[in-house]
């Protein structure tokens, strides 16, 4: 039997590595803040690099919230710590909740029969558990003006969604027509000034839509969890049914359910794993 | 201080990532041959996988000769057990072989001030150091015939070179000319009915060479070891020096330097590092 991995250098810190609907993070565990109390947008990007480094579309630092964000801490003992890929500190990312929640659960840092609170620089996020799924309270989505977008040669009237970002959900005949989206489709900068997220969306049954998006910045992603939600409100809006209403989004990374509640609040559900965890010293 | 990583599962056996000029590899450490006593296709697409895997070009199996090669045991300990990211069995892989040999030293199993002779499915290969750098000895190449191959509306005469596998190099302007090459570029399939690597190389400076390289099966990838030794094997040859010349080959995702020595032999000299370890249930 083989039962020593074990390597002189470099071994100087843990990492996991998991993803939802392919959507995928390297996490570094860090309760106390001293592993990286200066986490640099170099290990970040040399972390998230695909080839040189560990891969994935962001960074999740689990910290305690008492030492990061102490206005916060009597409501959630942790808090998610995101940086994209290129190493830019962000707000929230939707599918990161999702994968933070379930290394949470894993790891029995949380009581897995309650929600779980997690903090982060948008507030305090609730996860709960539905099944194996993992489901994400995204808050209230916020309907904006229409506008056009265009790509591949067609141009579509887009519906506005902003979910703390702002979306363009275009309903296309179909997903190819779309094209390669080597480029970013492009958009009316007056009505987005500081660019746009754009969701190509199909029906694909009753409450059932298939969708690709452009992620402005990254490009086209396998999923995108405010994307998500801005597609199911713009079809639900669409259909006439509004808050209440329940649809599946396929994105191209695997299957979500998104939930409108009759409070307003958008719920995204779907898998959640981790893969692996191991160290580094990238 | 976070001294755990610990998740309840999956984590049922160890693997290691690492890269030589950005090719990069899962190496799956199984001495016995009893953890991956059956290594499936899914298990390895399922690692390489960028997103929902560990990701990777290959995965490099790491394990006793004795036990899967038993005719090559006397001349090499380990066998490198390659397999392609799409899960097929292959012969070789310069830069894997390269990195191979880089966790073999870290790990202490080989002596590191002695040549590593590493059993392949294409024989027995020698790893030497040299600095930081690992030096694969490639073999002899063998000039075959020339074509030509187009790509983004240019055509170019190519040198063919065989390293085991087939390669057709052309001499271009600049490398942008290839331009995006999403697709293949085509080839005669009269010369080349299985296909063929092709390299677009320019020249640097006196024996230095900078090339893209677009590799049959895979697409444009940031390195390619035998396309480095067929892009210096063709330079050298066009320039009058062939055997006994050293040359620096710059590639997407770093610099390699070739050697044609005396006797024949191509030498693939360049970065092979570690980046994490850990341990993985997919």
């Amino acid at each position: 039997m083989v039962d020593d991995s074990g390597l002189d250098a470099p071994q100087t810190y843990p990492f996991l590595k998991g993803h939802g609907t392919e959507n995928d993070f390297v996490l570094l565990l860090d309760a106390e803040g001293t592993i990286h109390a200066d986490l640099s947008a170099d290990r970040v990007r040399a972390l998230c690099d695909r080839r040189a480094g560990i891969g994935g579309d962001g960074v999740l630092r689990v910290i305690h919230t008492a030492v990061i964000a102490p206005e916060l801490a009597e409501r959630a003992e942790w808090f998610m710590d995101y940086r994209n890929a290129d190493g830019s500190v962000a707000q929230m990312c939707g599918n990161g909740l999702r994968v933070f929640a379930r290394y949470l659960l894993e790891a029995g840092r949380v009581d897995p029969d309650r929600p779980i609170p997690v903090a982060t620089r948008d507030g305090i996020k609730v996860v709960t558990r539905d099944g194996d799924d993992l489901v994400a309270d995204m808050g209230t989505p916020a309907m904006v003006a229409g506008s056009t977008v265009s790509a591949n040669g067609f141009t579509w009237p887009t519906v506005g969604v902003d979910m703390g970002n702002p979306h363009a959900v275009a309903f296309v005949d179909d997903l190819a027509q779309a094209g390669s989206l080597i480029e970013a489709p492009t958009h009316d900068p007056a009505v987005y000034p500081d660019g746009v997220n754009v969701e190509f969306v199909v029906r694909k049954g009753d409450a059932h839509l298939a969708m690709r998006v452009y992620e402005r910045g990254s490009g086209e992603t396998r999923s995108c969890g405010t994307g998500a939600c801005a597609v199911m409100v713009a079809a639900a809006t669409a259909d006439g049914r509004g808050p209440g209403s329940v649809y599946l989004v396929d994105v191209p990374g695997g299957r979500l359910r998104l939930t409108w509640r009759e409070d307003g609040h958008v719920l995204l559900a779907g898998p959640a794993v981790l893969v692996g965890s191991g160290v580094t010293g990238l």
